[in-house]
């Protein structure tokens, strides 16, 4: 069932780094916003041991941007998500969930301001920019909402700043987390941020104009021979074991940041102008959700035995007989020699320690519910 | 660069049907709406011989419906698309496109009305949910939209006729094209509609509750080992020899719907209340369009030689040593010995037997324009 072929047709967009990528190696692709990911070189647990000791660069093209400018930029951007926005700037980029009515999450981008009245929202894997133009369109607001010639590349690994430094000459082991800098290439510049969907430190590199993508690959390579840089993709051992959500595998629209463990992103500002919390799209709803508290919690959760199969669709499970939740994405860890996994387990079993029964293709596996995430 | 494995994930899901399409010996995916679809059973070549002789299965369950409810339902409906809805009623569905406010494709659905206030919109592959709620959400109007738990099975190839009146007990040669029917299943039953993405004739079967999905599968291969059944899908070739437009391929949503040669689906139908042409988004845009006319067409092109290669990224069309359009899909035709390919073609070269230059992968070749489509 894992060993299937991807079909390739314009549909699945290739990236301006996509000519590189085939070049070094890539095996194996998944589809994120009707674009190419790369999700395999080497192999799995070689990418993994790589991405850990040393730097990989990531083609995450697929991270597209949604830009929105014009008059009301700054009302919709507010009005997208329930996170207080008071501290975005041109320094500083915000992961946020954006809302629907429900208070279901559409996407969890990073919001990123690119100058006074341009922003650009560095979407996971679902169409915002239509939800954000259906949003525009009924309510007329003036903005332009578009699909910008932006590419990042991301940088990854232990020796991130090491590499980044002797790409750009500058030190960035002093640029914190979601803090944006200015990088000069050839005869433009790039926005960076300290950013990036693993937990062993890097960036990502907004390129605007494809035309850069290539050149700017190349450079990585060529300063990055002495620190064995390798291309590589996100990772499905280390996101699992650093508890990094993806949309579509742990949550999904029918779900609230609330029970995703987002609530730290839901606390919008009070306007200075009414004194009234600020409005957002599902705010009524996620009040209540946040007044009567959720019933289950996303948690990781540790896997007996040996490595279990690909987690293709949820698997149930259950305690004392009972379906109390569902793994959505588990792989075998070769640092932690277990299974580690993701998924939604209700408030019976939602505490450090708790023990519950996971049903896998293979069988039922006995498994232990933590708090927090492994690294 | 054909040869690349598909990582399957939650984020990417499978369907009711999945079980028996691996059972079936599916070798290829391809990613729609999020969800997986099939693409190569035994080879292009064999599946497309076996679609336009016999008659095949289809697991296209990935043509997602948008379910829309509630007291603005109809209106809502009517202001997605420039197609005069006049004619949607529950015995006939209309394919027609959902334009933005540019008149830009959004997507290129099919209208169902399911009940009086209950309609279901089966989208090609973007997110329409998303623009449709976010429309509803900027004008606050009063409606449920969802995704129903509804799969599309499709029967197609020139026995499909045949293998539905084994299946249903009931007369299929008089249902008209895009016209609806019930039909009995077990305890409850379907709507069928003749349509689907083939041009060999046949039905798409929206599956309501997941649970009859593989008895209806088994249901099929039992009723038609006669008439030689087998699981198929889309097939890369015979869908442009038929001309058929794929959204994300031959067109997106910078294009809009009078260049994809879809005019005759632009005819809003006049308000019986105001005596004007009913509202829709992108009226005006689309209006100014048509008065203008438009530079550029989806156009069937003949290209000459062997093979080419896959068509993975738009292929450059010269004239003259300008560039003219773009290749967008193309395969090499058994049945019509040459490669067959829809792209975009600019005004210069749109005629019937204009000569242009393709530039593939492999070198330039030659190449015809047509006004119709090869079958």
């Amino acid at each position: 069932m894992t060993d299937h072929k991807i079909s390739l047709t314009r549909r699945l967009r290739q990236t301006p780094f996509s000519k590189k990528v085939f070049e070094a190696g890539v095996t194996s692709f998944t589809v994120y916003n009707h674009m190419l990911l790369p999700t395999v070189f080497k192999s799995v647990e070689e990418d993994y041991h790589h991405l850990k000791n040393a730097v990989q660069v990531w083609d995450v093209a697929c991270e597209r941007q949604v830009e929105i400018t014009g008059t009301d930029a700054k009302k919709l951007v507010e009005m997208l998500t329930p996170r207080d926005l008071t501290n975005l700037s041109i320094n500083k980029c915000l992961y946020a969930p954006i809302t629907n009515l429900s208070g279901g999450i559409i996407n969890d981008p990073v919001f990123v301001q690119v100058d006074a009245n341009r922003y650009w929202i560095s979407i996971a894997d679902s169409d915002a920019l239509l939800w954000v133009s259906g949003i525009a369109t009924g309510l007329a607001l003036d903005v332009k909402i578009s699909e910008p010639d932006v590419s990042i590349l991301a940088i990854q690994g232990p020796l991130s700043n090491k590499l980044m430094q002797n790409v750009f000459s500058m030190d960035f082991e002093n640029v914190k987390l979601f803090s944006m800098v200015k990088v000069p290439f050839k005869d433009t510049s790039f926005i960076v941020a300290r950013s990036g969907f693993s937990k062993q430190g890097g960036f990502e590199i907004y390129i605007e104009n494809a035309k850069y993508a290539e050149d700017i690959w190349d450079a990585f390579f060529e300063a990055g021979k002495s620190l064995n840089v390798a291309a590589g993709c996100p990772n499905g051992i280390e996101r699992v074991e650093a508890g990094l959500l993806s949309y579509g595998n742990d949550m999904t629209i029918i779900n609230n940041p609330i029970e995703c463990g987002l609530e730290r992103f839901c606390k919008k500002g009070i306007d200075s102008h009414t004194g009234k919390v600020k409005h957002f799209i599902g705010d009524k709803a996620l009040n209540d959700i946040m007044q009567n508290g959720v019933t289950q919690m996303i948690r990781s959760i540790e896997i007996d035995g040996g490595p279990v199969p690909p987690c293709i669709e949820p698997w149930p499970i259950d305690h004392k007989n009972k379906i109390v939740g569902q793994i959505t994405s588990a792989a075998y860890s070769p640092d932690f020699q277990t299974n580690v996994a993701l998924g939604m387990i209700s408030q019976e079993c939602w505490n450090e320690g708790d023990q519950i029964n996971v049903h896998t293709p293979d069988g039922i596996r006995y498994a232990i519910v933590h708090e927090n995430s492994f690294i």
